[in-house]
């Protein structure tokens, strides 16, 4: 497991995911506002669970779309207000906060490792796995989703080959997903986002895999932009798409893809590389962080819980129970 | 019409299409070796007519992919060898090889003007359209095919506004297409490829018009890769898909896609961005410069001798005589 987030004392050590993978360097968060600056500015997102009560508000704006964000900040609230006695100080009470982080980041490995296992079972034995932007130990506490299916496949002693989208503009697949499967020793190509439904005809990929920020009762999933395209392509070319989640994604009191809110991010992500500008002044560009993929595009929904298949309505909402 | 390429003298004048959008910078072509290098280090990839019986293996290396490319060397070999008299010197050889490449420069600008007036008929009043790479001034001798089509529109009184997919990995979109179109004043907003899928689920796109580096005998089209995952998508939210080419680019010699050669060009296209290394080493990348889009996608293709509908393999045939 990559050590992506951990506690130094009362601070929280985080890789600045902005960095890789040219260096690996890990940023000190000492208050909950450095937290909520390091999402904001995509230094990482990985699940929040720190002193916070009053910063909550602070910490939801961070990122509208990722429903597990709002989970998380509410556990925390049931933390702090629940069976509270009389005697409890504020050291108390931070303790409260700090068992009820603990408990989420190993919930989360828990979680993730059972995803993993869940999914290792419908790759196939010479997985040739397609993933975009980074669902992996980055973006989660450590062990990953889509890439927790990868690794628990790969453990499973499944022949793995991953094909990591660049995903544009901020190139998690190209910087972090391939970082980590480097680390593990898992074979990684990257490619360009536009090269895809190449390789789904060429017959280099038999299988694709990629996390969720929310998804819907009715299966309907928001994830990084660009996974709708990749859900078309693969259904095109008859390849299994399978979302891979925490069951803390699942958004029942959201009905469908279309009551989820889409973050639009900076102009310069596009705009600008490294630095330099791209694009002429006077062109207009568009940045929506992320997309909605029908659930008619889905094969399997893997949780903690197991797999979840269509129809997505009434599986979902029985395997809530 | 923008000035791309140009005499002086002797020389050859090119726009350094690396540069772009941020600087205008013309290089300066002495030998038919300068010329190849441009091309090959894109550069410039404009229809080659240069003195060069000598040079026609070194510029048919260049780009295997593009058709028009080896149609526009054997026009040269035929004017040096067709009709010669004994008393003509060096002065007069190069003097046919100048004419000649005078006429197919000229011959490209009405083509692709040609092109505009008919794909422009078949353009909505209200066009949204989106496009792929660059069609356009850059890449043809100054008015373009797919391009041309979005100016023949606009000249026709239609209201457009082009997407400009910004076309990874060398950003020709982002970069020249959206520097074109920003010249000419027509709307542009460049978008990353994988969000075409989400503008066309948004409504924001109501057409598609594509170039083409070689069309076979039954309308499969080679062009920048990402084509064909556009021409999917298209088809999956029921929008038109054009191909816009001047008839020296349909191959009717090779009778489908898979006889089509695909370039690969070097992997620091992907890796790297702006002199900066994104991905870690040890993983691979793929950089595949076209894909091919099987004839099935195509709703027409837009020569200067009119629109060609399916079935492509009869009426690429017809128009052929």
């Amino acid at each position: 497991m990559l050590p992506t987030i951990a506690w130094d004392g009362d601070d929280i050590l985080m890789i600045d995911q902005r960095k890789l993978p040219g260096r690996e360097i890990y940023m000190r968060c000492k208050t909950g506002s450095e937290v909520a600056r390091a999402i904001t500015t995509m230094a990482g997102a990985p699940r929040i669970a720190i002193d916070f009560q009053r910063l909550a508000d602070v910490l939801a704006a961070t990122r509208p779309t990722a429903v597990n964000l709002f989970w998380a900040i509410e556990r925390m609230k049931q933390a702090l207000t629940t069976g509270v006695s009389a005697g409890e100080g504020v050291a108390d009470l931070r303790a409260r906060l700090r068992h009820e982080a603990d408990a989420i980041h190993d919930a989360d490995v828990a979680s993730c490792q059972a995803i993993g296992r869940h999914g290792a079972v419908v790759m196939p034995d010479d997985a040739r796995i397609l993933t975009h932007c980074n669902a992996g130990a980055l973006a989660t506490a450590g062990y990953g989703t889509a890439l927790g299916v990868v690794r628990a496949a790969v453990a499973a002693g499944k022949s793995v080959h991953v094909f990591a989208d660049e995903t544009r503009p901020f190139l998690q697949g190209a910087r972090l997903t391939a970082w980590e499967l480097v680390k593990d020793g898992i074979p990684t190509t990257v490619i360009t986002d536009n090269m895809a439904a190449a390789m789904m005809a060429g017959g280099h990929v038999n299988v694709v895999v990629v996390g969720a920020d929310r998804i819907a009762a009715n299966g309907d999933t928001a994830n990084k932009i660009g996974t709708y395209g990749v859900a078309i392509l693969a259904q095109a070319h008859g390849i299994p798409f399978y979302v891979a989640a925490p069951w803390s994604t699942i958004d029942l009191a959201t009905a469908t893809g279309a009551g989820i809110p889409i973050e639009e991010r900076a102009a310069k992500e596009v705009t600008h590389m490294a630095g330099t500008q791209v694009t002429p002044a006077g062109a207009a560009v568009r940045n929506p962080a992320f997309d909605v993929t029908p659930h008619r595009y889905i094969s399997g929904i893997v949780t903690e819980r197991g797999i979840v298949y269509p129809p997505f309505a009434e599986n979902l909402a029985s395997a809530a129970c």
